[in-house]
């Protein structure tokens, strides 16, 4: 899993019908990377979060067929970037 | 989920049986990397859209037995390149 | 998929059984990489070719039990690199 | 698999229900790029393990749905870091 | 798939028990990134080999539960590196 913070949510009316009802989160990464990620936890912007890809990915999900490669899996309680 | 940019669409004759009446298009990252997705949801050149990869982007068609490792999952409404 | 230039053929004498019977090529990406890929279209040397990778490039064999994590899965009519 | 150094443990009180009973480990890889990892060997700080990744990962798992997409497969005996 | 070439084998007592039988070898790849995969063709030191990713490298073993990311496929009988 990656830990990335959590940059604010992606507003994209026209989208396939299996992500319907899942919010999608800008994340980014350690090299600055922009990723979107299912939220199934209710990360806020600033957050620090893990997130899992791949098949995990859908597994993380309450319906598994919810159609992502990158899902947030927790809240980290404390972290320090670089560090 | 990563964002791009369509670029254009893919001509390719001559392809695989399991990709027949599946666009392809030619998108770019943030990196300027060129990839080539299967679009379900009918992109623009010029428009900014999410994609999904691995196992999920065979989920995200129609029919999950196309054979693809990227597929445009939506398209985003507003979006800076770097912001 | 990757957009990715044939270089050639991987002789291999000694291989696993589950990739006897299909050719594999030697392939180059963009930033000049080297990969090995599972031919099922028959693509020479020079032809631009774009490869499904992951669980996909199972599929894209006509035995989906054909063990490669990367296959072609057309040529490109025409493609001028870098643009 | 990928060799990496255990860092510590990740804390995070707010996960999902996927990963309740698994200690999360962070480790670093050769370039300093930090990774979660689920631990069911027990690494201690400072060890060098190899992780599998992908679909491995859930299967290395005592439970095979647990939400993971990296895990700590052994604890490298000795390792000398590039070399 | 990709080349990699042999530089030894990794000793690690403390591992899963999926992966019990099996030798694991420390790969370079040609970024000099040392990995670690499952040997079922019995590489040496110093061979030119290729390697199979993500769930192909599963399958790739005599028995498809043994717990890996990364599988040698075959030893090439020519290789010039970067060439």
């Amino acid at each position: 899993m990656e830990i990335m913070q959590v940059m604010g949510t992606l507003v994209c009316s026209y989208r396939l019908a299996g992500l319907d009802h899942m919010h999608l989160r800008i994340l980014k990464n350690n090299k600055g990377k922009q990723m979107v990620a299912v939220d199934p936890v209710g990360a806020r912007e600033g957050n620090w979060v893990f997130t899992a890809s791949g098949s995990a990915a859908r597994f993380a999900c309450p319906n598994s067929s919810v159609l992502t490669d990158l899902t947030i899996g927790g809240i980290i309680d404390h972290w320090m970037p670089d560090g």
